[in-house]
């Protein structure tokens, strides 16, 4: 279904994570031609790599750019500083200062910039993210007027903006619940059994299921009432690892 | 000079060029407690990364980040793309569509916003850099107009703007002529002999004196009536080598 191109094309923010993975299922589905990009970013849940790359093909976007930066050069989150835990079960240090600590200083407005610099390079008119207002409330850079502010910035700062085209950031995922985003990837035929949404993954890629995200994710999958397939294979995996001993 | 801090902290962008040394001596003067930040960004003109080094030493400024990001993967500019060439001696292939061939797409962009992230982590509320808009009028993200956007995106994007402090952009030079610039810097004693303009170095680092860079600096020196101290630097160095032959 990709390179249908009737909407032109488009950058695709691909974390690998079940939003990411939806919008860019919902991007093929409108038909714009969808080059993907991902980021290597020191992050601990680095296994959302492999994930990225096994939704970018189960989608059929041939063309995905995974692009490295030392986001942890800088510190200051939990999610790229071994030294700050991430917060489990909703414990007090979810939140400092009205801002989650698995917040990553300005990641969304670094990941808008390369992602605005590919944009141009491939002359794509649009570039589509999966972030949410809903779950993640906490995150500055996930509001929607923050979105409205970057596409206001990336037709000043562009090529396009002087010669007169338009350049969009979407987020179709941005005022969508937890579930309403689930049944939108299904009927989209979105594999959710290949992303992975945990910030602090054990060895092999298995979800915590303490984290903030988890819990979320866990939410979602409960509210539509379906079993997450990425929980259920690990727990198939690990039923058959240990046999009759389990 | 450095950390006297009336005024804060401040993240400068440090290219190693001759204007963001100008800009970082205005920030310590103007008493900004000042960490540099600067890009190995593919630039073909790496020896810049090394007159950083030696501007950030000369100024006293101990806290210097580089920070490395593969723009060169993304192409389109004759800065980071071999097989583009720099123009020289003012040809017409020196502008595209309205646009010069020495745009990095984005770049500035790119730049910002991971200052910015450095910003947030150390809580500066500053972010100064010396981009100019009468040398780079055709580069869309050296306009006013560019820079007030990005300096209401970081204020909706981060964790500043949730709590209610503001940061600042600041270019100082952005309404400068060249000779301006020189004249600002020789009275904080810049010292320009460290720092690097040309787009297109040839091997050792010496300037190609044909690029626009170049033609802008040679000309900027000129109408200040003083020797560029780069430029004698490199004919003393060859009049040293070549000794009675030359």
């Amino acid at each position: 279904m990709n390179k249908a191109s009737r909407k032109g094309e488009a950058i695709v923010l691909l974390s690998g994570g079940l939003d990411s993975a939806t919008s860019a299922a919902w991007a093929l589905a409108e038909g714009y031609s969808v080059t993907a990009i991902s980021f290597d970013y020191g992050q601990r849940h680095r296994i959302e790599l492999q994930a990225a790359k096994a939704v970018a093909n189960d989608l059929g976007i041939s063309d995905h750019v995974t692009l490295a930066i030392d986001l942890a050069a800088f510190g200051g989150s939990a999610l790229v500083d071994q030294s700050i835990a991430v917060p489990k079960n909703r414990s007090e240090d979810v939140i400092s200062n009205g801002i989650p600590v698995t917040y990553v200083p300005a990641r969304n407005t670094v990941f808008l910039s390369l992602a605005l610099a590919l944009a141009e390079t491939r002359n794509a008119s649009s570039i589509i993210l999966g972030v949410n207002s809903i779950d993640y409330s906490g995150y500055p850079d996930c509001r929607p007027e923050f979105l409205n502010a970057f596409e206001s910035l990336a037709n000043l700062a562009t090529k396009s903006g002087v010669q007169g085209t338009h350049l969009t950031v979407l987020a179709p995922l941005v005022s969508l619940t937890k579930p309403e985003i689930i049944r939108l990837g299904l009927s989209l035929h979105v594999d959710y059994g290949l992303t992975t949404s945990c910030y602090d993954p054990k060895e092999g890629g298995q979800p915590c299921g303490e984290c903030d995200s988890c819990l979320i994710r866990a939410a979602g999958f409960a509210a539509v009432n379906i079993p997450d397939p990425r929980v259920t294979a690990f727990m198939a995996s690990k039923e058959t690892n240990c046999g009759s001993d389990c």
